[in-house]
């Protein structure tokens, strides 16, 4: 059972705006990226099939909180926390680090849906398969 | 004193994932975007001079909770409120609606800096030109 | 039948890089932007539906070159011309302008395919509702 | 004296398009890290300072052929070539390989310029420290 992850990035050119640093859009990039390759460590995918449904994961929310500006060519550490798993969601809480300091804080919840092509999206249970390896993180 | 503007805008093919959904990172472009057009429709801009410095304006943090999933060429509107008023801060709340109906809310806080090239950003009040034409909207 | 079309957009803060210029590969956002809405404007789109089956148009290519820099809240005019119309492709020429001068040139081809979920793309004729509107403009 | 450069990358999801698959203009920005990673192999970047300046490398030109379409989670490597070395020029070459078949070419060329904050960009030789480890590729 798994709770955390944490993966590194370089920042890159394309990811700075005019001020000289990282556009604040961007962070939510680096967010589901990492969660993207911390369901892959578990073997498995945010993009999966099951029973011939095509599920996904929707977002509920989003947010991010930011302490001090990236720059490019700057390495980050990307730490995901599993902060809360529900019967249909999850929620990730996310802290940025750049050389051991906290830089950013933010948070992000998905849906569990059937994502069939020309149907509307419908929420379900997470499977077995994903839900049996993921489990919520100690309290920070 | 303005506390509200509306914009709106087309979904972009580029704006879209496999989901076959606006991306949700892309409703922070949209958030920012509208932002920078009431500042253009108050005669000033998010990226002004003062005094020799250069003027910006970094985020402090942002979210958005999405209700409905956006498609290519979907027509939205934008509607921003000025949600709060700091001494050097300004919070900002929009309201995403598609055919009258909200498909997304979210918020956004930045902070007035001057934001010189190759020196640490530094907060400073919100200089008068802006802040004098810039109120609180009513409680929602 | 038409053979161009012209549009006008803003650039966005979100479109500048730290060199405090556009980015150059947001140009290929602006192109396709003023080709699907150049498609719009003929009552039709690049997402359509035929006989049950999903059109769309991959790019064969893409290219520009850059004359002028481009900054934040720079007003431009995309100038597209439909450069050639094939069996089975389209390829367009854009004139970007800025102020009447001309700041950037590009081109990009895209085939009409079949792009049913799941299965490889086909390449198919374009489709007669869009292909008895559009003309070939006459040389530059 | 280096003329070639090969890395690797994983799609993200933010990188597809509604169609499924990688939305073509992504492959210009992974033309552009693949630089990026080739000039600090070399002990710098692109984005660098020589007697107070800074120097910056704006896009003459970038173009791209795709060949076989790109999804979410593939496995890609980009092999950088120097095409010509100008002297106040870069022409690069990219190939793109997905399981060892070309799924994309393509070029991008960029201008040495001085580019301080204010004042408009200047081409300029190639900085000794950079042209003195670069050399053209042979030809293809």
């Amino acid at each position: 059972m798994a709770h955390e992850f944490k993966t590194r990035r370089t920042v890159e050119f394309s990811d700075t705006d005019q001020a000289g640093i990282v556009h604040f859009s961007r962070f939510f990039i680096y967010m589901e990226s990492a969660e993207h390759q911390f369901l892959r460590s578990l073997g498995t995918s945010v993009s999966t099939h099951m029973n011939g449904d095509q599920i996904g994961w929707p977002r509920l929310s989003a947010s991010c909180e930011y302490l001090r500006p990236l720059r490019f060519e700057d390495e980050i550490e990307i730490h995901l926390f599993v902060q809360r798993k529900g019967v249909k969601s999850l929620t990730y809480r996310f802290v940025f680090r750049k050389d051991d300091e906290i830089v950013a804080r933010g948070q992000s919840a998905a849906a569990c849906c059937i994502c069939n092509p020309g149907v509307p999206l419908r929420a379900i249970p997470i499977p077995e398969f994903i839900a049996n390896q993921i489990e919520e993180a100690p309290p920070e």
